[in-house]
């Protein structure tokens, strides 16, 4: 099958995530990067442009869209990989156009940009595939599967928690472009530490347990000096069905790289993995012992081989989970072009419905805390 | 130094707790178990007492203080390990004769009996010394000391959480006598897990972490079948000082034995202790390496030699733990009797303080949660 | 039951494993230490003797033999915690008067001492138990079981190694009074690592597997300046039936603390175990997930309860494993008295056997070391 | 830089290896996949080259040299995936055509093919690369250059151990292809487990410690039901400079996936490390606490940036350390082509003296074996 034709917006030389997508894009060579708005600062974009290898390059992604839409071998697909509050104003013309939009999380940085969004998406015909990406990771579609069969019985609580150190010392003011604009709310919204982790772990939690969050209580902190978003954030959850809940997520904890955690326990047995050790899933079975399950090994489904591609005890990661997004998205951008629904195409990938619960997530994450962590419904 | 003389209160042969305190008050040698009052009932306290080849039984612990405070030998101290609710009847007559008592956690089953406990304590001149075991682990002692030492900087976070699994399904109605009086709000009072394991994590994070809470939010719930009290409970904790946290226990969550976790974190570090692995030590100084600090081994402090019994390596574990609040209560009854004040006597043993905190925190927490996880001072 | 009256020889204030004996016949209540030959120096003897308040304090252990041979109420069985060459001559007068003797391993310096130990057993009526310790593990109980009951099918391969960095570098040249004798040929006997802690992986090994080592390949090194010992020992095994294995052993690692570890494979299955962990029993049947069997948890089995006595999740450790040994040996020494044979009262417990397997492989991994590897017949 | 030409021979449909060699040289956009002779079946060749969207299928490899070379966008470098026994026929066109050669280990499945590469590549001006890939991790590097920094002081002890379970049942008799080649000597060559495993923990060892092994006595078995080639072996081996090492590697160890193992020490600290959780290094300095180095996190050297691609915590795995290699090899062809020697531009690339080491290690195995686990000269 021929590769799909992509586009990136942002992901410039200096910026992280770019060059994540770019990777993931690349890995089953499913995506050829054709064309680029990759900075707002024309020079920079050509520059970026040029250093990759990139056949055409624009000066705004406005410009790009109209363009691509209009060659025959124009990019089918868009990768938005820039600060969050330019996610809505970049996706915008390539849905009208209907190109296929590939956007980083959270939604947007403001909960009217979200409702915008969720407009346009409604009004086009593309698909719109926001990166949850640590719901890539083969063990957690185990976990969910899992969840899904009943292996735990009655799922009665959650705990998720997604740990960092790198904000503890005060970045922001030490010339950290990464730690710049995330602790804008300009260019991040209304949430700190809760848009940029708290939404992988919110998304993550209802991903493997099946369930939604009805309400949260939430208690968020700046510790960092001079910050105003949060860099910590406490709260606790309420499911849908009776389950309830925890999440912590915080970027001020020393010796935390990218520590996030999901445990999940039924009536029946649990569930426990870590993003840092993502080929590793525990499986506790009430009155039983612990089972390690491993990706590709024993006791992991075999639906899994699609989204694996080495065999048990050779390690994937990070990369390979991102991947399995792109992959996903170039699964479903084939099957819409030969004219499955988009819901159907979708399959398991986070769209703008997770999106939506994801900005709500932040919402009532602020809302709570500045009410003296009131219950808040989502 | 000859061995303190001491008595029981409860430990006949179907309890778990009183062998734990036997053993533990005879790995030093520094106690002998001379007397007791090991049940409710007079011939199993009888037959209990036999088995133990006990010196002296007694059918009611009235009886036993009036006979032993009366006796040149009698006993130099009492422990208690009694359901919660006997904890202040039976404590009250030893301490009112100059006996040292040794209670089991938490302190009593009501608000009205602690506040008598505490009185009576007061009154008198013996110790009052509550087991609090987990405070004796060396890698405990040995994280307080370094949070004493500023080795996290200022204390931002603190994340415990004490997770078991063996009230998930209803064992109280099926004969298991461990769950059945702890699930019984008659005796053990208003709080069940928040009680049980709650109050022990709760007093660990104060004592690691040097900080007081002021107040929590809390959300508890009862997922076991015609369950009454707690069996799961969620909530967030603001301290002194500007740190926050959060406490999690629950005996409802499969493949969690007795899974006690403390994380301290501050601007300079944190530390992360498990209880099920009581020998290691994560020391995480910010932009290092993380460190594993075993007990005994490179980086534990000297001062440790005196509660610790092995070199590193060979392990110890929860007896170990447990004995060192015996040894140590055994150099304050020595000292205390040599003419020292109780309260430097004291040193770092869990006492009334302690237990007032523990109840205040078991009464916070059904308080809260009962008015929908406002928050209530501590 | 009365405890059994208990001497000591050796394990006088310095000594490690002296209290580390105490501590383990203290445990269950199943002995009362009432007499000792503490040290070789008569002042240190009664010094320590009168730290401990010690009953009986003796001059030599001769002396002790004869004296509380004749006491009515003298002692049952004493305890040998000297260096290895003191182990017969301490062992022989208590033998020869019909008391029990639990010994420290390994059962000798030479193998001149070893025969005539093992005739002086074999002629006496008395039990002789050899404290290789870690045989006493509940997990190590446990996998000897499953291995038993054929979890594993047929066996083919066993991988032990024990692991020290204590002796990296030279201390016996700096005060370190446990290196100077264990570095000493003529107090330790011709075996440095293999004979302190190679001969523990090798008895563990066999304990385990329940097969036989016929044969060995050694290679053994002094890196310590000046060691004329060796400190760490590289060999291949040959066992009967076709299993093959690897030992290591060395004291001159850095960063491993006491780091005794087992791994056994058949065709079936596999388990894994590591001392500094004991409470964990890894078991890898072919083609299922892992499992990890805990102390006293799910899966364990119920027979361990004898030599446990914590619930799982609360960590047994080195001194409950030592412990095991000498209640089990206190079972031993009632059941002889009550009439039962050596044989049978010994069950699991280590004792003359183990000792002279344990000879035979210091002298063999010695004597192929010499001879530049060369397979030796055990 | 525009990508380098690369084509392929072996790694049709069924192939594991070549697949990740196909997404290590596309992982950071370096090669072009543009022609390859996947499958010694013309047909299946061209069946697969479809699959794969590659512009040039060819039926042999020979054809293909031929054909390539003569193209002005000829191929630039060729990946070599085929069973051992292709390894050189295959390679020696390309190399005489001065296309350099991406080689999968061992180099040979003979002593007599290894002889006639190292000539081959000796003649040639094109580069020989050997994807020893576990030498591309980054925490292997990482632990190269403190050892060669001194960190560890003089290296005593190298521990190795590779170990798989694949292999445990007879696997090649029911269909697995992967295990049919590999245990016939025909197409593997003398050494089973040794060849295939055996010789990455032997270059890995010696790649880490910095130092040569110049002996080894080796006792080699085959478990499996007929197997004629070895699944299991044990071995010691002596390092010039008075280190050594044991070998350890098996693939019939239930439970064991990919567990390749290295552990040197020196008299100053020790490395641990293990290749299914490749993003931590074990430092443990002599007398101080263990320290946990991880991949692009606090302690790893900056010179890794240049061979990870995600921060600290966004676990790399077994591709990206595959990758690695690809990557530099092309900046060695780069270098090459712009006028640098081969062997400057190897840098740590494994290549032909690799492949030599390799299979004397394999030759030196079986020989020791034969004679009784003789040493035999490496």
């Amino acid at each position: 099958m021929a590769p799909i034709r992509l586009g990136m917006v942002g992901g410039g030389n200096d910026a992280f995530i770019g060059a994540v997508h770019r990777i993931a894009a690349r890995m089953d060579d499913r995506f050829e990067l054709v064309a680029g708005a990759l900075s707002s600062t024309p020079e920079k974009a050509a520059a970026s442009a040029k250093a990759l290898g990139l056949a055409r390059s624009y000066g705004c992604f406005e410009e790009m869209a109209e363009a691509e839409a209009a060659r025959e071998d124009g990019i089918e697909a868009v990768a938005i990989v820039t600060p969050n509050h330019v996610h809505y104003p970049a996706s915008k013309p390539f849905l009208e156009k209907g190109i296929h939009v590939i956007c980083d999380k959270p939604l947007t940085a403001t909960m009217e940009d979200a409702a915008a969004m969720e407009k346009v998406v409604a009004d086009s015909d593309a698909l719109f595939i926001l990166t949850h990406n640590y719901t890539g990771y083969p063990m957690i579609r185990q976990a969910r599967a899992m969840v899904e069969a009943g292996d735990l019985g009655h799922v009665r609580i959650v705990q998720v928690e997604y740990a960092q150190d790198w904000l503890t010392p005060p970045v922001e003011t030490q010339g950290v472009k990464q730690a710049e604009w995330r602790t804008d709310p300009e260019r991040s919204g209304a949430g700190g530490a809760v848009g940029d982790i708290g939404t992988h772990a919110y998304i993550l939690a209802n991903f493997v347990s099946g369930l939604k969050a009805e309400s949260l209580a939430a208690d968020l902190q700046s510790f960092g000096a001079g910050r105003t978003l949060d860099d910590n954030a406490h709260m606790m959850l309420r499911f849908a069905g009776g389950a309830r809940g925890m999440l912590w997520c915080s970027q001020v904890v020393p010796g935390n790289e990218n520590a996030l955690k999901l445990r999940v326990y039924g009536d029946k047995g649990g569930l426990e993995w870590a993003q840092e050790d993502p080929n590793y899933l525990w499986f506790t079975p009430l009155g039983e012992p612990k089972r390690l399950i491993t990706r590709a090994g024993a006791g992991s489904a075999d639906a899994l081989g699609a989204i694996t591609r080495t065999p048990s005890g050779h390690p994937e990661g990070y990369l390979e989970g991102f991947a399995n997004i792109y992959t996903e998205a170039a699964d479903a951008i084939r099957a819409v072009q030969g004219g499955t629904s988009r819901e159907k195409a979708m399959g398991l990938l986070p769209g703008i419905a997770e999106g939506m619960a994801g900005m709500a997530f932040i919402n009532a994450s602020v809302t709570s805390s500045a009410q003296d962590a009131a219950w808040v419904t989502l």
